[in-house]
């Protein structure tokens, strides 16, 4: 199995925006260095999840693992990625393709938002 | 200093999207217990950024720190943000008013979205 996670962001049109999720997919890239780790974007950058998971599948990925960063789950969650999450399936029906949660829902994700807050703000912990 | 946080975030249609920003409210309250915490929106939820400020200020605040909870600086926080702050600052001249960065722009933060993606996808760390 060779395996491969997209990181899937909403994407901007400042092109600065995507400079915290780069930094994510180099971590995820160290910590998991037998893995394809790459961005993708539902609007506004490119490469869309159908191009990314492309282009993973041409490097050989018989597996993708979707993890959403977004920090809430609404309608970008709830209606527009589950279609593409299907259309990479039926694009690519002998990769195992796993969709994931919100990373804004993951307990280590709050609990970082709040200490960096509270820092910001000035407070000690 | 009566002093106040507003986690200022974007808002959604749907109000399950809000579940992990106020969890992040309840664990900054935790750790700021003599500070008022309030949640803000630039749309789509309720209060807004000035309605939570106005409240704070009737409660006491005369230190309002700003944090935005958004991954990226984009347009919202590059174009949106910098003219509601200033509206606080000409309705409250005397309170301290404090922007501060994106929260997915600290260190703390990116890390964790890294240490839970690879989690999600199982890896070990």
């Amino acid at each position: 199995m060779t395996r491969a996670i997209v990181l899937f962001a909403h994407g901007a049109r400042d092109p600065r925006w995507v400079e915290p999720f780069e930094a994510v997919a180099a971590r995820v890239r160290a910590a998991a260095p037998d893995c394809r780790v790459a961005l993708a974007f539902l609007e506004l950058m490119a490469p869309t999840l159908v191009d990314a998971a492309a282009g993973l599948v041409g490097a050989g990925a018989t597996r993708i693992d979707v993890v959403p960063l977004f920090l809430g789950t609404g309608g970008h969650l709830r209606r527009d990625l589950p279609p593409l999450v299907e259309a990479l399936r039926a694009a690519h029906p002998d990769v195992d393709i796993h969709l994931h949660a919100a990373i804004g829902e993951h307990a280590v994700v709050v609990e970082a938002m709040a200490a960096a807050a509270v820092a910001a703000a000035g407070f000690g912990e």
